[in-house]
């Protein structure tokens, strides 16, 4: 067998990662086949089995592509001292993992935001994703959590607010959206910036009550 | 034909509502056959007709029943001088609509967040679905938009906040609040009420930039 260069098995590799994810976005987990697959990257079965086993390998390989991502992205944020802002943060790491998929698209539209719905629903009936999506979450919740506590310990949020419903409720604003944005098209991060950064304007309602 | 009341007609629909909602909910409208919900309500296909002409007209009423209940709920807020501030509004809308569904279930858990993301999946493939869900939507963002507005007359909030990037904000909470609770369980409103009340704490951090 010829010798392959790891950049080319790479590439390979991504276009397949890509052309799966089209396809799980476009019509979902279950109602893709492996020949949707094939046909969507034009890859013989062998070019393609040489990589992935199967769809649960391919999905699987997708989330934890994504999830990582995420994560590194918080993770990072959690290192600095003290990290960003949350309304920066949140909408910095969203607009750089939308804007890595950008090319991926589905109809026009980028594929991510539906890619990620399609998901939420197979999950429910999917145990193996179930446990990969509660794992990823679970790792960018504790990112989350440790941002909150250095805000605390730099003295910018109150040492009673609890780390984890601050947590839970800054991906909730990522996860929806990204739901918006699957169901509504496109929209910059910059709405999400803006509107954390409302919130964060609004300390004298919060004291007055 | 016998004369039934209005009010057992009110509980008639309402069943029939509630059990196609768990169908929905536990496979999907594209899945979920008419004879899934006939099986699940357990009544006649003549008992059924009588209320909905198919699928089509069952998810459409739950959607707008749904989508009515969020509306009403910002709406109510949007008249009142100041509206309550976004932590305790977006906690208690949330919070009384997963309450009156609660007895509403799946696998014995409610079945309305799992009810929600496959409505958003659904909302990929099907045009009509799509309508009315953007429709819903943006009746909820105007309201929202209105409570943001009436939070800059009240001096709450500064006048150069753009309203609808805000207002796209907390629905973006409040769906991915929900997502949250199809992917990983029931959560309390609370969660979400201390996550936006810590945000709206943070005034230093947003200063001092």
């Amino acid at each position: 067998m010829a010798r392959v260069s790891q950049a080319h098995l790479d590439a390979r590799r991504r276009q397949i990662l890509d052309g799966a994810a089209v396809c799980f976005a476009r019509n979902g987990f279950h109602a893709t086949s492996m020949q949707d697959v094939l046909k969507e990257v034009d890859l013989s079965a062998g070019a393609v089995y040489r990589y992935f086993s199967g769809k649960e390998e391919l999905i699987g390989a997708i989330v934890e592509e994504v999830l990582g991502q995420v994560r590194d992205g918080f993770e990072e944020a959690a290192r600095s001292t003290p990290p960003p802002p949350p309304d920066l943060l949140l909408s910095s790491v969203l607009g750089r993992i939308l804007a890595t998929k950008e090319s991926v698209t589905v109809d026009g539209q980028p594929a991510l935001p539906r890619l990620v719905v399609q998901v939420w629903t197979e999950t429910l009936r999917n145990d193996r994703l179930a446990a990969l999506l509660s794992e990823g979450y679970g790792a960018v919740g504790e990112a989350w959590t440790r941002i909150v506590e250095a805000y605390q310990d730099a003295g910018t949020l109150p040492s009673d607010v609890p780390a984890e419903h601050m947590a839970r409720t800054m991906m909730a604003a990522a996860m929806g959206f990204l739901a918006q944005q699957a169901l509504f098209g496109p929209a910059p991060a910059e709405i999400l910036r803006d509107g954390v950064r409302a919130l964060m304007s609004m300390r004298d309602a919060a004291d007055t009550r």
